[in-house]
């Protein structure tokens, strides 16, 4: 059973060696981790590869959440951050892993739940995976030298944990207001206003639709929406839908 | 040549497995340390396993100094630090590896010179080595399971190192290539959303339209959009009604 410290869960995202998703089960149980999400992981599940590296911590690949795509992996999560090498190219907020770290744990503490994101070995997080995330975290490398492979990056981002966990007085912030949208709210938003401006046409020329669809997920993750402001957001888009069939 | 930042060095005392040599070169040199000492290492030097592991910073190995004893790799030392994995009976300070690297940091600065020593990965440290140490570096990990490797240990150090250097910019956000819409941009934006939402009949029942006018005016601004954001939400309005037109 996995222990009741609250905390944020692991995903890994399409891992492919065994090695380094039994690397990653390790670091994270020598923080004291062990919420383990993976996804659609390359050489199937359960990899031998992977039990036999974890060594003592073969409990976190027992009781990981094995999902087959990132938004099933995602959906019970108020925020979701996204490690990567360096940003590519969509706006989102950057943050260093000790910034992501201290904001998950003041959701965390508030009781909403939240995601990190490690990417695949070779080419990292894609584009559309990223644009699930709210928030990028960048480990600030050596501009000349960034060689973070995926168990190393679970280190970090385990250690920073463990490391406020140390200092933490406490200090839970109350946000003033109403209660954040789950990943799956968020989505669902994302598919009803996908479906409906793909019958409008919105997404034109047909070969940029999925860019096109990609920038309009990543605003919706972006901008941290509330339940209310989903709602909002639905009303908007079937309002429009009812003035046209009236029309 | 090594690199003219002010560092510390790290110390790899009589280390085994050139994978591990080679890993914590790469480790180091990915938060921009340089300093590499190496005493009595196993398999003799150079270590062709240790090369191989390094990748692109191989540069480290070549420059290490190598030592045949631990007092000549601290000879000119003015402050030692000795991580171990539990403090073992010696009265000697114990410190993070935090607060290690807040002190190296504060004692180069001073012009002094500071080491930092990761013992072999079997055994680590011996009692005889900590004793050279003026203080040491324990991280803190999970009790209930502690499995640091050599690389590990020494990738934590480093960016430990690599965390404290960097200004806390913490709550920058940065924007991968975006501009930031101006108040008057999103003003337009509003007025697009409220004109036709209006005609649409969204704004009901009438007593009510103010209070939503205002929640929506307040997502806007709340998310913070960029330029390419209020062209997009503009395309969607837009299109929803040329949708309606054609119907």
């Amino acid at each position: 059973m996995p222990s009741g410290t609250p905390q944020p869960a692991f995903v890994l995202v399409r891992p492919q060696m065994g090695e380094n998703i039994g690397g990653a089960a390790r670091a994270m149980w020598n923080f004291g981790l062990d919420r383990m999400r993976v996804v659609a992981p390359r050489d199937g599940w359960p990899n031998e590869r992977a039990v036999a590296l974890a060594s003592g911590a073969g409990r976190l690949l027992d009781e990981a959440v094995l999902c087959d795509d990132l938004a099933g992996a995602l959906g019970d999560c108020q925020y979701v951050f996204a490690t990567t090498a360096r940003p590519r190219g969509l706006t989102k907020p950057v943050v260093t892993p000790e910034r992501a770290m201290a904001m998950a744990r003041e959701m965390i503490a508030r009781g909403e739940k939240v995601a990190v994101m490690f990417g695949p070995e070779r080419a990292g997080l894609e584009n559309e995976d990223i644009a699930r995330a709210n928030a990028i975290v960048s480990v600030p490398v050596n501009p000349e030298f960034a060689s973070l492979n995926l168990a190393q990056c679970v280190l970090l981002m385990s250690y920073e944990w463990g490391r406020q966990s140390i200092e933490a007085e406490d200090e839970v912030v109350e946000l003033a207001g109403s209660e954040w949208a789950s990943a799956i709210e968020v989505e669902k938003l994302a598919e009803h206003y996908e479906g409906r401006l793909d019958e409008a046409g919105f997404f034109f020329p047909p070969e940029k639709a999925e860019g096109m669809k990609i920038v309009l997920r990543n605003l919706w993750s972006r901008m941290r929406l509330t339940r209310s402001d989903v709602q909002m957001l639905h009303g908007i888009m079937r309002q429009m839908v009812r003035w046209k069939d009236r029309g």
